[in-house]
């Protein structure tokens, strides 16, 4: 299981390359196998749309118990919300003997808190907001926990063209333990040439571009903007003095 | 601002070799500069000991101003728990005009969950024990709420040669809400060759190898073991059967 980064090649590490260079099929989901056409070359190639993740990783391990050698492609991280999970339970359920390796790559945490600055210093939360697999009362208490907790939380999913209200929903609970003016960063689409990034506060976010391709970070209690960025302090006290 | 990843070359960018290798200076913790020696030849190289990071950030911000291109290098990625905040802090404090850049790397939290195979598919907290700059009150308030809500937890800084007890008193809380056979992965020097994966229980943690390079994940309510890998299923129900 290889992962590929947020999708420019500056940010696929050598190991990751090296996977992809020692297979024999490539498996992958067609937009992020398009961001990498010269890793591909002189590869058997299968290649589908994004609402087969199942099959894709069925596909990969049958091809894999035929002897091949086979790198299963993710965009960002296997381990992040992805897809190594889904391969661990389908290699179970199979009773298969093959051997899975997980080449981690840069997360969609890691490139959106580049841009935002540096907004994950201290503890966070990650929470989806997809109830697809996971009871949406679920995700509120998390998001209660979270908040109450003064964690910074960052928000996958936070919006489809079917859940559109989940985002405002998040707020509104947010909003019930942190201030309006808490600074929330919102990066879309991270490296790639349509990349946006923008430092709002929860108040004004109902006004904000979020799409599928964003990811939302909301501050704790000591985030502060600054120009575009979004800073956390590591601490709640300064224990060495900036000053001279 | 340059994330260098868990420490060998094969995880380190292309985008991170390329900021280092623009750079007239390269300032960084002596022991992540002594893992890339080829990446600092020709390069004026300021490094340190540990606990001199204010010291670090302010001299790299310092020799900035005067011009010159430099590479502040962190171990893992300089975004999550690292120091970019800090250097953004003084930046902010000296009112300097100064750009920062963050390369994103690899955290620990990339490196361990690959090791681990798919700790992360689902929401988790990020919570460091460490207490230097946070009262333990809100980290147990941290714990608390992170367990509560099903929450995989990846622990940071789970002990040092000073703090012994937090990692005991963590499992106490957690305990509280999940049960003593949830799994818990410990990493140790992820990808170095000291390397240490080791799949064990809430119940038996307090008997595993812990110390300043590992990074501990505690596993939901969902959580299983399997072979030396910890897998945390996607959601609380199968949408798409596995089975044929």
């Amino acid at each position: 299981m290889v992962g590929t980064g947020p999708g420019s090649k500056e940010h696929i590490t050598p190991a990751a390359c090296k996977a992809l260079e020692s297979s024999d099929v490539i498996v992958g989901y067609k937009t992020y196998l398009d961001l990498i056409p010269d890793l591909l070359s002189g590869k058997e190639v299968v290649s589908s749309a994004m609402m087969q993740e199942v099959d894709r990783c069925r596909r990969a391990v049958e091809l894999a118990e035929q002897g091949k050698q086979v790198s299963l492609v993710c965009g960002g991280d296997p381990g992040i919300y992805a897809m190594a999970g889904l391969v661990f339970e389908i290699v179970i359920e199979k009773k298969s003997s093959i051997r899975v390796n997980i080449v981690p790559g840069l997360a969609a945490l890691n490139s959106c808190a580049a841009r935002l600055g540096a907004p994950l210093m201290h503890d966070f939360a990650a929470i989806s907001l997809s109830d697809l697999l996971t009871p949406w009362e679920l995700i509120e208490k998390r998001l209660h926990a979270a908040a109450s907790a003064d964690f910074v939380i960052v928000i996958y999913n936070p919006k489809s063209k079917k859940r559109t209200k989940q985002l405002l929903r998040a707020r509104e609970i947010i909003l019930k333990y942190q201030k309006p003016d808490t600074p929330v960063g919102i990066v879309t689409a991270a490296t790639r040439d349509n990349e946006k990034v923008e430092v709002t506060t929860l108040d004004r976010l109902p006004e904000a571009e979020v799409n599928m391709q964003s990811t939302v970070i909301v501050g704790n209690s000591t985030s502060f903007a600054w120009q575009n960025y979004l800073i956390t302090p590591r601490g709640y006290h300064h224990k060495y003095s900036l000053g001279e």
